[in-house]
């Protein structure tokens, strides 16, 4: 097996994933939903989010964190907004139900919004805001995460990357899609350099003792992530207040583990031992554009608005303002007729899981 | 009267504002509210949206570009949502009567949610957000904004400083409250470097060809705010995706000018020759604490929260972790007991308006 980038394409990871789904235990339709959920950020682009992290559920369900049948409930609601215990369910599965009641609230009311404890990994953002779309309504999808981020002036670690996404649709043009995390990088980004032996750039970790570093392996030995602002004088502060809203709607709201007392996505890293909450939160909304004015009206303004952007006078070196979503576009396009390239990495961690399960890529 | 900063107590400038709004012909409790909400800019430390505005309202009022007898009303709505023409009014009186009206849907179906047209400037963005607080409820709170702000890649200034505020009860500590501009800076900061003739951090503006720049006065030939993140190394896309949901959420989805078309604040400016909305937008929302979960429970464990972000361990040289809302509340009470500074030049500004209105500061 070479080091370089193996192009497998969709059906065989989706089929692939969607069977280690099934052998841990999930009823078919939550397999196959989960599978979806997954496959949905390779095909986005979003590599570290996608087949590479399913040893990782694998492991946390050895580890008897990841509930294969969970019972999801909801134990609190109004009729425009709810409270989901996802019952340790893959949170591949969890989100898209809970974000489903959004859409039925916001159906009935004008807006639905559900907050959700005792759930993990949700997989990308993205996905379960853009569940609204096909409904004519703007969603909103967010959750928090194991702690990686310092708070501005905190050399602890207390806030996960905490990401938001919100999906608006559109008229002629593709529906407006922000999906990205509270912090000035992900961790893939670090992980990556590391793997090229190369720098970061500066406001992206600090070390240890909170100083800015360009060590890409500085949360290795103990650094943190940088809210988005990269430093005080840059407003680190304004990422720090984003992450924790994410942090507090997602599960102060709810119920769930908070702020450094959110469970580790790693099945080697313990759990909290004075947990103040269940799993981990996510917070969705759904609101339908015709609550506030006509569908058409709307649809033809967001055209307009798209339009307008797309089309600004850019920056020498430049071919294009990028509206949210259109680079993850244009990457699904792509891998879904010429496959999704897969680190070498990657597919021997997929070989070791379809071993555990007598499954083959 | 000398160049340096003029102590001048609250109750004063309060009757002041007030008197101006009456003789614009704002009804009594109309003119009560604008002056509350532009005070409270004051007292909590944010003096660029304070008294310091009080003239730019005045000759928006001159140019016929403000109706001090407004007929707000609302034009669509379904039990969660509703969408207001404020007719041209006040922003300081449209915006806490268009958060009345989420905080009231939240009281019948658990949350509300209240895009706003036709109107104009709204003070800061947090007095709205804490309406919420006394009814124990989340308060959201954003506006749209004049064009001074370029997206990633773009060298055309397409959006406003776009803030959002959030407005989150606690138990005994006090409230959560963020409360930011979209943008690495705000405006003001950059003109009080220049009135210091000092340079600006890298990263808070780009020239006119949108290169960076340490030009305090960039804006003045040309040259564009940066989106929070300052470039796109340190993720400026975020930033512009955070703005332009804004944008989006108060002025596409209410019918109100929207990117580059969204109207000025400053009078001499004229207003776009192509409208494709009415006035500047807003969007409110509020959240019922127990729509999600028991009261208690949700406040002592966002006591909890706050303790341990406030003492944790900060890098060396601060002192602090600083909760959102904390500083500001700090100024205020301390500006509330020992009086506002205000600089001379403003001192001077309101001197103008008393006299057209045979008013004495």
């Amino acid at each position: 097996m070479s080091t370089a980038i193996n192009l497998v394409s969709f059906e065989k990871l989706f089929s692939f994933s969607k069977s280690v789904f099934l052998s841990m235990g999930c009823p078919e339709e939550d397999a196959e939903l989960a599978a979806k959920v997954l496959l949905s950020a390779d095909l986005r682009g979003v590599d570290s989010h996608g087949v590479a992290r399913l040893i990782g559920y694998v492991r946390l369900w050895e580890a008897g964190r990841i509930n294969p049948t969970p019972n999801i409930k909801v134990i609190h609601e109004t009729p425009s907004t709810a409270t989901i215990d996802g019952d340790a369910g893959l949170g591949l599965v969890v989100a898209p139900k809970a974000m489903q009641i959004a859409i039925d609230k916001s159906e009935n009311v004008g807006s639905g919004w559900v907050s959700v404890k005792n759930s993990n990994h949700y997989g990308i953002a993205g996905y379960h805001a853009m569940m609204a779309l096909e409904h004519d309504m703007i969603g909103l999808s967010m959750t928090n995460a194991s702690p990686l981020v310092s708070p501005t002036f905190s050399k602890e670690r207390l806030l996960g990357t905490n990401p938001i996404a919100m999906a608006i649709p559109a008229g002629e043009e593709p529906a407006f899609v922000a999906d990205f995390a509270t912090t000035t990088a992900a961790n893939g980004k670090l992980e990556i350099l590391q793997r090229k032996q190369e720098d970061a750039p500066i406001g992206w970790v600090q070390d240890k003792d909170g100083a800015p570093s360009s060590d890409a392996a500085a949360l290795k030995s103990g650094g943190a992530l940088l809210p988005l602002g990269s430093d005080r004088v840059r407003s680190s502060h304004k990422g720090f207040c984003l992450g924790s809203m994410v942090d507090i709607l997602s599960a102060v709201l709810s119920g769930a583990g908070y702020g450094p007392w959110a469970p580790p996505f790693v099945s080697f890293l313990p759990l909290p031992e004075d947990p103040v909450g269940e799993g981990l939160g996510h917070f969705f909304g759904a609101m339908r554009v015709d609550a506030f004015r006509p569908k058409e009206d709307f649809k033809s303004h967001m055209d307009n608005w798209i339009q307008r952007f797309k089309t600004a006078e850019t920056v020498e070196g430049q071919e294009r303002v990028l509206i949210p979503g259109t680079p993850e576009r244009e990457i699904e396009h792509s891998r879904r007729t010429e496959g999704i390239p897969v680190l070498t990495p990657v597919i021997k961690d997929l070989e070791e899981v379809g071993k555990k399960f007598s499954l083959t890529l």
